[in-house]
C-alpha cells in the first residue's frame, strides 16, 4: 500500500449533506454536515455542496486527490449520472459528478450510496482483511453488496449486490420492489414491525399490545425480544431464518469469507445471528459453511463517507 | 492476446477419460478417449493416463506447455487434491495434480469438472466475449458456475459455483444434497422425470402414461411437450418458472450479461428459456433485467477439455 493524498467523502442523503476530509489510512479529519437543500433542486445542491467543500479544502491547507460521492440510486458510476433518486425531487438524470468536478476543479467520482458504505466496511471496517464479503443493510428495506476477490461488484448497470431482493419464497409476500417473496419482505426492519402488527391483530399475546400498533417499530421488536416477549422473539428468529437461508445460497454460489449485517436491526443481532449462522450450516455446503464468519458492521454512519473517500482514488 | 504454447486438456470421468491437445486458439488437435481402470485405484488411472499422454505428446512432436486436468469434486485447485469423488472409488485425498506432474514432467492444473466445462464456454463457446457469466447444467443435477469480471470464481475451498443448491422454497422438496427446497429438486433432469411419474401416480393424464413408470426421463418429457401432452409441458414450463426465480436473483446480485445453460436438459429449451425470460422481467430490476441474454451452451462434451487446457496456464 502507498500512501496516497488525502480525499473528500461526501454522503448525500435527502434530508443532510455529510462530508469529511479522509486520509489514506481511512482517518476523518475536517468534517461537515449540513441539511441538503433538495427543494431547491440539484444544481442549488451542489453550488451549496461546492461551496462548503472549497473553504474546507481551503482550510486544510494540504492537497486534496479527489472527492468521492455516496448518493442514493439508482444511478450510473460510469456515467457519473443521478437517475433518479426518490427523497431528491429534480434529480433526473443529473450529472452530478461532472456538476460537482467543474465546480471544483478536482476529480470526482460517484457510488450508489450502499456500495460507498460497503466499501468503507470493507477497507477500513468490519470486513478489513477479508477477500469475499457478501453485505446486508436491515434497515426500511434490506440493502445489499458485494465485495468479490477485493473488489467491489457494482455491474455495469450499477445495479449489482441487491441481495434484498432474492427471492425466497415463490409467489410469497408482496415486496416495496413490486415482485413477491424477496428477503426484504421477511426480513427488513419493516418487515418486521408488521409482522408483530399482523400478529396482535390476530389476536396474539404480547406485551407489545401496550403500544398504539401504528407505532411499533423494529426496535420495540427487539427490545421485546430481549425482556423475554414469546412473540416478538419469534418473529426476530423468523427474519433470522429467512437472512440465513438467502445467505446459504450466497455462500453456496460465491465461498466467501465474511458475512457482514449493518443497519437498524442489526441492534437485534442477539437474535438474528444464531439463527443465521444456525441455518447456513444447515443449508450450505460444510467447507464454505465452516469457513464463511458472521459480523456486525463497525463504522455506523461514517461508513459512506470512509468508503466513498477510498473510492475516490481507486482504480 | 499472445498466442502461447498448446496444452493438453483432459475430461477426467468415472466410466471414461477423454483427453486432447488443444491450441491457444481452442482448437482441438488430437484426442483420446479410453475407459476409466476405476477398479484399480487412483495410482493406476494416473499410470495409465501419463503413459497414453506421453504417446500422444511424443507423437505431437510441438512443445506441450502444461496439462489441464478436470475431475469431478470435491476437490481443492490450489492443494491439487482430490478430496473424494463418489465414481471413482479410493480418490481419498488423492493428490492428482503432483502424481501427474510427476509423471508427465510438466507442471499440472486440477479444476472440477464443472468449472473446467464452464472455462471452455467463456473462452471459446457461447459465452465467449462476455464479461460476467451465470452457467448452469441441468443433467442428473443442477450444477453451476460463475464468471465474473471474466475470472471464474473458484473460492478458497473450491466450492463456489454451487447454483443447483440455491434455496428456492422454504422447508421445501429433499435435495440430494441432504437440504430441501433447492434448485436442483425443481429443475434437474431427474426431478422432471419425477414430477412426470407422481402426476401419472396420481391420475394425471399424459402420453407418458404407455411408458413403465420407473424408465421416464426428462427426454421423454421434452419429447411429449414437443408432441402436445399438456402434462409434459406444465413440467417443463415449472422447472423453467423456478431456474427464472434462481436467475432472477442472481441478475440482481451480479448484474451479468450472460446466462448459459447447458446439460442435456437444455435440450428442451423451447419450454424452458420463455418461461426463464419471463421470470426474470418479472423478477428482477428492469436494467439487469434489459441487459442479460440467454443462450444455451455450445461445446457440448468438449467443453471440459477445451476449458481444462485454457486453465493449464492461466495465471
Amino acid at each position: 500500500m502507498t500512501a496516497g493524498p488525502a480525499t473528500i467523502g461526501v454522503d448525500i442523503g435527502g434530508t443532510n449533506i455529510r462530508a469529511a476530509i479522509v486520509s489514506p489510512e481511512g482517518e476523518l479529519g475536517a468534517r461537515l454536515r449540513f441539511p441538503t437543500a433538495a427543494q431547491r433542486g440539484p444544481k442549488a445542491v451542489v453550488d451549496d455542496l461546492a461551496g462548503r467543500l472549497r473553504e474546507m479544502i481551503a482550510a486544510h491547507g494540504g492537497r486534496i486527490g479527489a472527492v468521492g460521492a455516496g448518493c442514493p440510486g439508482p444511478l450510473s458510476t460510469p456515467q457519473g449520472i443521478v437517475f433518479e433518486t426518490p427523497n431528491l425531487p429534480g434529480w433526473d438524470r443529473f450529472p452530478l459528478r461532472d456538476e460537482l468536478a467543474a465546480r471544483l476543479g478536482l476529480p470526482v467520482v460517484i457510488h450508489n450510496d450502499a456500495n460507498a458504505a460497503a466499501w468503507g466496511e470493507f477497507t477500513h471496517g468490519a470486513a478489513r482483511g477479508a477477500d469475499t464479503v457478501i453485505m446486508y443493510t436491515l434497515g426500511t428495506g434490506v440493502g445489499g453488496d458485494l465485495v468479490i476477490d477485493r473488489k467491489l461488484r457494482i455491474g455495469p448497470d450499477t445495479t449489482a449486490g441487491e441481495l434484498g431482493h432474492t427471492v425466497l419464497v415463490p409467489h410469497g409476500r408482496p415486496c416495496g420492489c413490486g415482485s413477491r417473496g424477496c428477503l426484504e419482505a421477511y426480513a427488513s426492519a419493516t418487515a418486521v414491525a408488521s409482522r408483530a402488527r399482523e400478529a396482535i391483530a390476530h389476536g396474539r399475546e404480547s406485551s407489545l399490545q401496550s403500544l398504539p400498533p401504528q407505532e411499533i417499530t423494529s426496535h420495540h421488536v427487539d427490545h421485546a425480544a430481549d425482556a423475554g416477549d414469546r412473540l416478538a422473539q419469534e418473529i426476530l428468529q423468523e427474519a433470522g431464518f429467512f437472512l440465513g437461508l438467502a445467505a446459504a445460497s450466497l455462500v453456496n454460489a460465491l465461498n466467501p469469507d465474511l458475512i457482514v449485517y449493518g443497519g437498524g436491526m442489526v441492534n437485534a443481532r442477539l437474535w438474528l445471528f444464531p439463527v443465521i449462522e444456525k441455518t447456513i450450516h444447515e443449508y450450505a455446503f460444510k467447507a464454505p459453511a465452516a469457513r464463511v464468519r458472521i459480523a456486525a458492521a463497525s463504522l455506523g454512519d461514517d461508513a459512506g463517507i470512509v468508503g466513498a473517500a477510498a473510492l475516490a482514488l481507486a482504480p
